[in-house]
């Protein structure tokens, strides 16, 4: 039987996705499962989006143009600018969810061996892209007592070696939900100024900051032309994860033309998504307020529930929707499986995502768990409910 | 300033869109031009699939299942087994695109500096696709005075080494036409099952077969379940090109898992397009049979065209909408770009694909050219005629 790849086998499983069978298994023995393991919001896409797929008038769906159609990219230049982000259309390539753009942005800039280096715990699919691209994740250790807050930048400067090709950060963070501050953003940029690194900002979840805080992209520092190159997505924004649209968005001239060669190979982003995606840009501020203002309930119902229990600590995220949980437990991924396969209350059990799989420093993170709060305060506090009866009876 | 990869240096144009500017340039200046260069069809999508987006009552967009959905891939199972073809639902990986399955193979089965076989001239994309794997496409050459076969067996022999992991083949060929035999297809089972390779076949334009020839599938060769992987789109079989709609099909179970890997890291294939493309499994076949009978004209009336033409050389496709055709000229780079750049007649002018992009030999395919017959007759006819004239007066 011919082999698969080295790379086919280092392909990391996905922490979210791998315990989906277990999922599947308790549903079919009649068990409710409440998931807070996937960032798939249960919040209803805006109706302008919905409309204008329904209202097409297409009669053959063809390919669009790689890099997106002008108009689209048009109005897209239009949303960076009202959220003082001034880029133009010729700075934006659509890609195929923001994954498409992490792929093509790692292809762009860096080789085989290369380095790139990400404060960790950090989006677990940022491990997939990588071996995909056979480029080495150096991480730097952010902590739970911190916050999750940006590490020391020297921390960063003991780390690059003549491989390091970037820095990249998740802005505000998915599994942390942290919102790096200005100055943070500056250090970061005086870092991959004074090494000539690219700085990758994955900007997934710009809108959704709460607490009054302003986000600071890194397409907003001066001087950072060069070396910005933003992830972008509608997936969160709109509700729209299974559009597959995403955007990558740099200055740098040398890097979009590269990137578009990796779009030209693929052809052309989904064309029915795009139709509803530039609709969504029409959509009123009231839906986002109204978003924002639910997740932030669902924050704070989630943190002060799980504060309650024994022994369980947490980061108060600001920003995206998802927080890094410790439990008092060895391993969280025997402990996830163990909810799905053998505990229920009252009938019902929670599936979360082990948050070691966002962590590429092995050991670390095997007692935390990254919950995204993307059901309604009511399943919230039921789910948190029943995780504080599986951790007193649960033995590791 | 940060630098550019290697890879992304290295990343080829594609030979289909690189004259894109050129031509919006000829439109700009007010001229008609008639694209011969890309394979999206002018027909029109299955109602059926029109009105499955129409009449969708999602008011969420969300994830689909990594894999596509079980009913999907249940009725793509379904529409092999009419195809002859006996598959299960598991087998299936729904991708973005046909270009989605072919980086997941390359990515499932190859190493950086693994090497990949194809006949050449092939689809100018298996570069780029090879380039972002880090994987070395050995081209295998075959001929516009074999109509394109394949080359002897022992031509592959020849170049098999510890490095090979795989024979590629797309059948029927895009960018040749060339529909391979059942004996053909033989001859490259028992040479991957010999020296324990993969056969990948890219098998988009399976209906697109003519003259009352069948198409031999490699999931119907008996004893290659472990050796082959098929690469499928929707794109050209309902004229959903934009859909971005593919799948990877395998018995191979150890490639499968890999695959899904892959899968997982970027989530899910676009959910709305997947609600066209099943809704497309029900066309009913009198459509195809129209879609062929059109597309069998065009070929005629193309080939029956160029043929007339002083100098020129075609080979006759039985399948896809392609044909590579041999013009006296030295160069059909220069050509095709001068065709839009510097000449008209009657004010309008042709954009093709300049075939060098199909090679990755180094100087082969410099004279010839690749046309999509994706126009109706009567612009075929004008297309032909205006080469026609434009080789009249066109010097080196």
């Amino acid at each position: 039987m011919p082999a698969i790849s080295k790379k086919g086998t280092n392909m990391p499983e996905s922490p979210i996705r791998k315990l989906v069978p277990y999922a599947e298994e308790a549903v079919k023995k009649g068990k409710k499962v409440h998931y807070l393991n996937i960032g798939q919001p249960d919040i209803k896409t805006p109706q302008v989006a919905l409309d204008a797929i329904k209202n097409n008038t297409l009669e053959t769906i063809a390919y669009s143009r790689s890099e997106g159609s002008e108009s689209y990219r048009t109005k897209i230049a239009e949303y960076y600018k009202h959220n003082s982000i001034e880029v133009k259309h010729y700075d934006i390539i659509v890609t195929t969810g923001g994954s498409e753009a992490l792929l093509f942005a790692f292809g762009s800039i860096m080789d085989v061996g290369d380095e790139i280096i990400i404060p960790e715990p950090f989006y677990a699919n940022y491990n997939g892209f990588s071996t995909a691209s056979g480029v080495n994740v150096v991480p730097v250790i952010s902590k739970i007592e911190d916050n999750f807050a940006l590490p020391p930048i020297e921390e960063f400067e003991k780390l690059i070696t003549p491989k390091t090709k970037a820095i990249l950060i998740c802005n505000p963070g998915n599994p942390t939900g942290y919102l790096y501050s200005k100055e943070e953003i500056k250090q970061l940029a005086s870092i991959v100024k004074k090494h000539d690194l690219f700085l990758i900002a994955d900007e997934v979840y710009r809108e959704f900051v709460y607490d009054g805080i302003e986000h600071y992209s890194i397409l907003q520092e001066p001087g950072l032309e060069e070396h910005a190159i933003v992830i972008d997505s509608v997936s969160k924004r709109y509700s729209m994860c299974g559009a597959r649209i995403g955007y990558l968005v740099s200055k740098n001239k040398a890097f979009i033309k590269t990137a578009l060669k990796f779009a030209q190979a693929r052809l052309s982003p989904p064309t029915l998504a795009q139709i509803a995606c530039e609709a969504a840009l029409d959509t009123p501020q009231s839906y986002f307020d109204e978003v924002k203002e639910e997740y932030v309930k669902r924050r704070n119902t989630l943190i002060e529930e799980l504060e309650k229990i024994d022994g369980v600590k947490v980061a108060k995220p600001n920003g995206a929707f998802y927080c890094i949980a410790e439990l008092p437990v060895k391993n969280s991924d025997d402990f996830a499986k163990w909810l799905l396969e053998s505990f229920d209350y009252k009938n019902s059990t929670v599936m979360v995502a082990p948050a070691a799989g966002f962590y590429s420093t092995p050991g670390v993170g095997l007692n935390q768990i990254r919950i995204a709060y993307v059901l309604n305060e009511d399943s919230l506090r039921t789910a948190v409910k029943i995780l504080e009866e599986a951790l007193k009876v649960y033995k590791d």
